[in-house]
């Protein structure tokens, strides 16, 4: 895209969880709007919406929707994805979808800014934001991964309920506010109505079970392979992100009763040993970053600090107790420390990281794409 | 201890979060109960609470508790159990219990009925019940040792407040009941007012950071190694039980909103290759195990099923798609399949499981506990 002082924009499912954050993201980051755009289902046609101090009309998504638009940011899911984005490739616009429609495909460069920059070089146009959680565990992984080289991923994820959309958001907010009508506080200090520990009551709309004081170890549909969609989502958009297409990885999905920001238990191993002081040395420089890792304090990445910010919150960096012990010292990685007195140094690490699934997950790096598509950054 | 008819049975911490489970566990399980004492701290004194339909009043914790006691079932924490259990078992009467106190003194053994009953013919009239979270994992976790050999566990834990007692989960409550005060919901059908996102109130006692729609990743105190002490529990309960001193164990332990049951996301490597449906099959058979895995029915374990029961719920049993292929084919376990046609079957499994961790995880174990001691078994 040619460098220009301000360029038309336009958000598709502009009324949606990560819509909404985008029109904050792109005020908040002075993004050079020219004219906006909102575009949404008929469900939403006739709502308004502020940016910049404005009200805008919902406009419906049809195919003249695009005319004149420089830049068009999607997140309206995969099937109006496939449907409108040639469309807006066809007028002319540069789009950003935050849908899985083409995110593996091989002309589509699947892009973290702090991850891999580079690939935008190959764009046709259409440039692909990744998967909330790939996104969220990429920001941490990379500087690591630059530094000793992963050679296996295992994660599993406490993903908040926006990720499923604002439905999802209601829903547990409906849940809950039922379970608790439902129960007398027993006339004892501290202890709670057996009825709560059990209570049920799902809303019809959303997730496909209740989430209010509940876990749902689903996030998307089950594959043939008994992974769900969003497991194999990290599996596949890792490996192409990193440029490593053979990357064992596997990942456990679970929905969790947070509003939002996603949290994830993660393993890697390595192939030089890298000690936890050394990784979290590394990480502290990392962009995109900031590491919250003093026990003593009880400071860790937890999703209520993380919502509503943009960086993704790492800590509880740590040994894996259970990585074998490299196998020469000399295979540590070369001019770093061999790890303080006392601290186990192996081909392995067990980390904590917590980040905005709306924002860094989706909003925030949309637009931040957009940003090294216009040469901003 | 002599077989006779009833026993005269001690709960010491009656009105915590397992000591009133431990009583509805004697009542359902019909333990031969003669006199029931139930003693508790003086916070507690004149308190009354039901069993098998009578009314007791709770008494203070003494020395003089235990007069004429054949089982004391504790659940009042370290302290009271290594001042207290010495004077029971002075007056000689049986004690389980639930504290991490005695766990892994040599001579105690640590029990999981269904995992290793044979570790009770050491005892010495003190047997451990172990950490909720171990006994847990070890239920579905025993089964596949014996058939193709655990060589190393990872495991993130999703664990409920009511594992810190009954004021956590008032914390819970009350928390919950605050935030949803706070908002107003706006007009619109499926938006919940952002303050709720982020919304802060903390009960002064209780979990050390807010609980309500938020997760901590800290259980128990930090430990020198930046593990917590729960999930040192984890690496060194789980090896004691299963009798295999150098097993490579690591564990993030992470508190979730949730009122009763632990679930867990574990993977493990084995020594054979074991697949996906030879483990459901093995588990299906497997004492106090109850597999759900019906992915096509959106039928897994979850802490709002497994929560008032006394089996382990175990499912998303699949190949750990990051593990190593065997080495040669043969290594696959004698006599087993090779796996359905197109089924990968590799030297890793994950899977995914949900416990009660006031009944399983506590009450019922010592129960269960308490009637091998006395052959009802």
């Amino acid at each position: 895209m040619a460098r220009k002082k301000r360029y038309n924009v336009a958000v598709v499912g502009a009324t949606g969880a990560v819509g909404t954050e985008m029109l904050r993201v792109l005020e908040a980051r002075r993004f050079p709007v020219g004219k906006i755009r909102l575009l949404a289902s008929e469900r939403s046609e006739g709502r308004r919406l502020s940016f910049n101090g404005s009200l805008y009309r919902v406009e419906p998504l049809d195919t003249r929707a695009f005319d004149e638009i420089d830049l068009a940011l999607f997140s309206a899911g995969a099937i109006r994805a496939l449907e409108f984005a040639p469309e807006a490739l066809r007028r002319g616009a540069i789009v950003v979808d935050n849908s899985s429609a083409f995110r593996l495909e091989n002309d589509v460069p699947l892009i973290v800014p702090e991850v891999n920059p580079h690939a935008l070089d190959r764009h046709h146009g259409l440039i692909a934001n990744p998967n909330c959680s790939a996104i969220i565990m990429l920001v941490a992984l990379k500087p690591l991964h630059d530094a000793a080289r992963i050679t296996r991923i295992r994660v599993s994820t406490y993903q908040s309920v926006s990720g499923a959309g604002a439905r999802a958001m209601w829903q547990l907010y409906e849940e809950t506010k039922h379970a608790l009508r439902q129960f007398e506080v027993r006339s004892s200090k501290f202890e709670v109505h057996p009825k709560l520990r059990t209570s049920r009551f799902k809303l019809p709309t959303g997730l496909p079970q209740q989430i209010a004081f509940n876990l749902i170890p689903q996030v998307d549909v089950f594959l043939e392979n008994r992974y769900t969609r969003e497991e194999m989502k990290l599996v596949h958009e890792t490996r192409k992100i990193l440029e490593e297409p053979r990357l064992p990885i596997s990942a456990t999905c679970v929905r969790v009763p947070v509003f939002v920001a996603h949290s994830e238990a993660i393993w890697i191993e390595t192939e030089r040993s890298l000690s936890a002081n050394e990784a979290r040395r590394i990480l502290q420089r990392a962009p995109g970053v900031r590491v919250i890792d003093e026990p003593s304090r009880q400071a860790y990445p937890m999703p209520l600090d993380a919502a509503g910010r943009d960086e993704v919150f790492v800590g509880r960096i740590r040994a894996d107790l259970s990585a074998p012990m490299p196998a020469r010292p000399e295979e540590s990685r070369a001019g770093g420390s061999k790890g303080q007195a006392g601290e186990s140094v192996r081909n392995g690490l067990a980390l904590w990281v917590s980040g905005d699934n709306l924002r860094k997950g989706a909003a925030t790096n949309a637009v931040q794409i957009a940003e090294l598509v216009i040469g901003k950054r």
